[in-house]
């Protein structure tokens, strides 16, 4: 038993979201877990960190080859907190998720999911974050074990290359057509305010919004993939550099 | 008048800050502004967005060319709620800061300043986030004002290239030795917790760290422009995918 892997468990939904109980169960034959969520939802935290109040964590259970914690943090602080000062040995893997709701295209820059991802991976652990491209409660994650399993065993046998993490979306159907490895559609997000006035304050809104696909026919982008039928994957990392345009740009040297 | 440029103007320190005032003043003699900034510090927010509970803002004071509003919501809030409820017209930039303390590194990733400008940047509007590599209060802006004046007067000349936002950091001295243009160096963040615990739970935490600049010696990178008396420019987008690892994972689509 002490030669099994260890996986750190987080997500941005909470402890008790089915997504990220019913990626512990696919995960636990194949690696001890440390689990350390955030104690409610927090999507759209993206990469926030908690630096105004401190942050507590509490141990909800503990079973053979399990921990389960939950945090007053955001997903990020989940991954420093329990790297610093809860799990046994530096874990194999960080992984995120599943996300109800979808991390495709520009969603990433939001995601908490995502951004517990983005923590492990500078932290220098492979890191991957899945998220299922439906927010039904009733979604079936069942047909995705194998293939789930499928990508964590592959990264916990061969690592990830240097400096990259996934981002990994399920579609919204019961047959994946397979996997595509793609790169995040360029996308934006519109209509994103709802009037919420309040008698207290008329300027008060509720964040909703449309999303639109930019390039719909690009088969190499991960909505492309969801749309149709494929588990998509993004191998990701923080480097925000647009190096292509550190030319163009020398002109600011003169200022 | 109105063949002024508008600016629309956010921080993560809030709508009191030293920095966003003072740079509000900077670029009055350039353009409109309209401010909308969080009502308190958020330090840390990231690209974090509120969905949980609805977000409001309030106008606190309106002068020639300028109306100033503070927002319940995080720093991309305060951009998509200015963008779509507020502004007269269509803003020619997106300009947040100045923070109190360096976003060069990794720590674009965790910054509110910086979550606002790819906000921006996604919007299709040209944006330019401004740090300063110090959190002395008494900190001097003064020296970086023709600097200042003379980015944001570019990019509202010129624009900045497509899906491309600025990084900009002012280093902690009061003379100047230029502008450079960089890519964000690699570094990490370590011994980041500091035990709190209260009689409640001893597993309490006030998030804290030690940044290290894991490659000192490269002269193409923010720190070190930094490090040296430089203005560092770095230009960052929004895709955080890693097209190079692409080909190396392809493996994965047998799964």
């Amino acid at each position: 038993m002490e030669n099994k892997p260890l996986i750190l468990l987080t997500n941005d939904d909470g402890f008790e979201a089915k997504g990220i109980n019913v990626l512990l169960e696919m995960l636990l034959p194949l690696a001890d877990v440390v689990m350390m969520a955030p104690d409610s939802g927090r999507s759209g935290a993206a990469c926030s960190i908690t630096s105004s109040v401190p942050v507590s964590f509490y141990q909800v259970r503990e079973v053979e080859g399990c921990v389960v914690y939950k945090c007053t943090g955001s997903p990020v602080d989940c991954v420093k907190l329990a790297l610093e000062q809860v799990v046994p040995r530096r874990p194999d893997m960080v992984v995120s998720g599943i996300n109800h709701g979808d991390n495709a295209s520009v969603s990433v820059v939001y995601s908490g999911t995502m951004g517990a991802v983005l923590e492990g991976c500078m932290k220098g652990i492979p890191s991957v974050g899945f998220s299922a491209y439906s927010i039904r409660q009733d979604f079936d994650f069942t047909p995705f074990i194998p293939c789930i399993r499928g990508i964590v065993k592959r990264v916990l046998d061969e690592g990830l290359p240097n400096g990259v993490c996934l981002n990994v979306n399920i579609p919204d159907t019961t047959v994946a057509q397979g996997v595509k490895v793609c790169r995040m559609a360029n996308g934006n997000w519109s209509a994103e305010w709802v009037c919420a006035a309040s008698p207290k304050c008329k300027n008060t809104y509720w964040l909703t919004g449309e999303f639109t696909n930019m390039e719909p026919d690009s088969e190499n982008t991960d909505f492309w993939a969801l749309d149709h039928g494929f588990v998509s994957v993004v191998p990701t990392h923080v480097d925000l550099t647009a190096h292509w345009a550190m030319e163009e740009l020398k002109d600011l040297e003169q200022l």
